[in-house]
């Protein structure tokens, strides 16, 4: 016989991505359900386009990421076209709102619920592969579809149950250009000069939270250098224009009235400026109009999207209640939504420009929240496990199960090797089983089976005082006629 | 200035995928929703894989396809590896239960819902991007775990409204592999003679339908040329053999007891044969046990399933209802599930066997059933659209929309330029929306507004007979603060 190796595939998920057990899938989909109803009842209709899209349809906007094309997983096909999988879903929108302009409403709302992939370096709970939630508005120039999207997003939260624990931040990319005017990175008689400075202040005001308002004064100028050492080049700005930036991301007054006045004091001379601090007012009336004033949605000049493509408003959710850190040290749970107007995504397929405003839920992070604060629902109860006494009697066994599922109780057979009651009952116990159910020969005869409560054993079995349990047993015998009826009983004291 | 041409990127799908809208998508979900309830029923659990796997873990199993690697979508990795999107749902799962089989329960039940991609020329209906719906057991080798996957395949039919229009056909690879040895092509002394042979019996009887007898009797033996002109070789059986292999195929009789008859003379004398014709007449009782008589489940020979890693129990569900076909001819609707037992596919990781059972539903084909019968929910009906009549009044707008939505009521603000009337009518329409609410300056001055029953609208327009409804006129005037209560009156009366 030959000796050879047989060399066996590993049974490993791949570098950054991983896999999602029962629970985690159940808690999920009740969150993405709860918020498809929110944005159903705003009139949104679901999208959903394949994962695949052509590298030219997919364009180079990954965000965060210098070397755009690197970030996406993309393969050659044997006609010589390049085909990738989606890194967001905004991207597949724009390509869809192109290809199908003729066909679809306008306005056009949409949301869209799956999985992105990023091809980056994994780390500790950074996976390549997780899910967006998205609602946009396509076609729609006015600011009532932002403010619209932030209304949506404030009801999305409320409806999770996180009411009071939220703030929906709003900014505007045009009084951002309008201080970027007045800081001299931007000449509106041509917006093409200094573009590359203007992307090194947004992502540098992004970094704000992270960097403190001293680094990002260091990257405001010549540069800075990082822990490591590495160092990331500036956008050269002498100190008399970072100051008015910094001024900018430090705006934020008691109210959104003074906000907005410190605001227009900032953008100057700027005509551009000015329409955003309009803009900004204008969101924050209707907003209010309907009811969600400043407990919920406030104007912050420090919210800027580390995004190029927004080209007006820009919005941030945020959660506002406190966790414990890795470190054990409290700090706010901090963002889990973005978005913002981008009226130029489209364009580039069509060459007309085409207004549209949207929002991006973190699905991965909002279920951290919802746990966090207990507020999960999973919906999975173990289930009743029909144990096997009797090899030869599968069948009544089965059509015990049968019964309990037609009432509409979630049961099995014990399907493993039965020889070992005990690895029966170790197996109920691994699937979190309410009830085991028990017909051995003997009970076959009598026409009875042995029903265990296992939650109330388990009770049982923790509890010093054995007495206060002794008017309700653990495990009662019934005739099998009275399974499911007792089976329900228990069922129902058990969910109390 | 410049005059090179700008090149667009071309908004398109990629050849072979497709766009979701609308309620295409919630009727899915709906159909979904409802099949992951009985799995959940069964005790089965959600597992959800990533999409990307390791072209070493997902093997080479991939169905119906000679060049196994050519069928996936991969692309190599920097550091080497190569990756690909998962073909089927049942790779991925044989990986996870090597990966984990210290920690899943065992048996393992599960179900996966999502998409899989195949690397095929498209056509027409035919998608790179599909559906799959599955529900596999793992580590239980009793074939009542297979008769439970059969059973609530049916109850699956039964629950999406398709009682009485469904059978689960049922067979056995054993028996096949006796009729096999009784042909002459599996020498039980030695398994790996005569193996590609006797995967061209299996992928020839699998044709049955779209070849007939004389196709496969071709196949069996020399080959066959089809329209085409292509020749496919094959297995070179004499006619002898190929006579007990077509006899295995039409070997249904009346009752499932005659068909295991016939079933056991055709095996001969082969061990293996017998032990399958035991496990379909152990399956045939535990399903009738439950109530699953020949109504719903039949034993039927034909059935081979065109898979190369089936061992055991092999079953597929059709539905029996007709349609006509592209031509205006009736057909039946034919098969829409199918599955079996694989006992070796955890094996190719950890070396022991590991015996595995299960079936997966094709999602696309079984939506059009619903959607043939007219049994798809899609729950989507058009939001009530408030239109804009006066621009500077949109927070008055919007605050009406918010009133509505708080009441559950699916609605939206008109978003688009609302200087044509027209086209907020037309839009209305393109959107399906039953209502549409108007509000003008004057209106407003007196606290009133107009609400249009575009449903009834619709209606008398139609209608020759316009006394029929003058009791019930499609636009009323009424007080603001009756907004919402009119509006649900109107619903309520749409949807009778």
């Amino acid at each position: 016989m030959s000796k050879t190796k047989i060399r066996r595939p590993k049974a490993e998920t791949p570098k950054g991505f991983r896999d999602y057990f029962g629970a985690e899938v159940t808690a999920r989909k009740e969150m993405l359900d709860r918020i498809a109803r929110v944005y159903h009842r705003y009139g949104f209709d679901p999208l959903e386009t394949s994962a695949v899209e052509t590298v030219e349809a997919l364009g180079k906007f990954l965000p965060d990421v210098d070397r755009p094309n690197e970030g996406v997983f993309a393969w050659q096909e044997d006609d010589k076209d390049w085909l990738a999988l989606r890194y967001d879903l905004t991207a597949p929108l724009a390509r869809v709102a192109a290809q199908y302009r003729n066909d679809l409403p306008s306005p056009y709302r949409r949301y869209a619920m799956g999985p992105v992939w990023r091809n980056e370096k994994p780390g500790p709970g950074r996976f390549r592969q997780f899910y967006q939630c998205d609602a946009d508005t396509v076609g729609a120039s006015t600011v009532a579809a932002d403010a619209e999207i932030c209304a949506m997003l404030a009801d999305v939260f409320e409806d999770l149950g996180l009411g009071g624990d939220f703030v929906v931040r709003i900014n505007n990319r045009k009084v951002l250009n309008g201080v970027m005017e007045a800081a001299g990175v931007l000449d509106p008689e041509d917006p093409s000069k200094f573009e590359a400075e203007r992307g090194i202040v947004l992502r540098a005001i992004d970094k704000l939270d992270r960097l403190g308002e001293d680094g990002v004064r260091a990257l405001l100028g010549a540069g800075r250098k990082d822990e490591s050492g590495d160092f990331t080049k500036g956008a050269g700005l002498p100190d008399s224009s970072a100051d008015v930036v910094l001024a900018f991301t430090a705006a934020r007054r008691d109210t959104g009235a003074e906000t907005c006045a410190e605001l227009r004091r900032l953008v100057g001379e700027s005509k551009i400026g000015a329409e955003g601090v309009d803009e900004l007012e204008e969101m924050a009336a209707l907003l209010a109009a309907q009811g969600y004033g400043s407990d919920r949605v406030v104007i912050d000049p420090s919210v800027v999207r580390g995004l190029g493509y927004y080209t007006g408003p820009v919005f941030e959710a945020e959660l506002t209640f406190e966790i414990l850190d890795e470190k054990g040290r409290k700090r706010q749970f901090g963002s889990v939504a973005g978005g913002g107007r981008y009226d130029d995504l489209v364009k580039r397929f069509t060459g007309q420009a085409v207004p549209a405003t949207g929002v991006s839920i973190g699905v991965d992070r909002l279920l951290a929240a919802l746990t966090a604060k207990g507020r999960t629902e999973t919906g999975s109860t173990g289930p009743v496990v029909v144990t096997v006494m009797d090899r030869a009697r599968m069948a009544d066994y089965q059509k015990m199960v049968g019964e309990l599922r037609r009432a509409g109780i979630r049961a099995e057979v014990y399907l493993g090797n039965p020889k070992n009651f005990g690895n029966q009952l170790k197996y109920a116990d691994k699937r979190g089983s309410p009830v085991a159910i028990i017909q051995g020969s003997d009970e076959a005869e009598r026409g009875v089976v042995q029903i265990k409560d296992l939650v109330l054993g388990a009770k049982i079995a923790e509890s010093a005082t054995l007495e206060e349990w002794k008017d309700r047993p653990a495990q009662v015998e019934v005739p099998v006629t009275d399974l499911v009826a007792t089976v329900k009983d228990m069922l129902g004291k058990d969910s109390l």
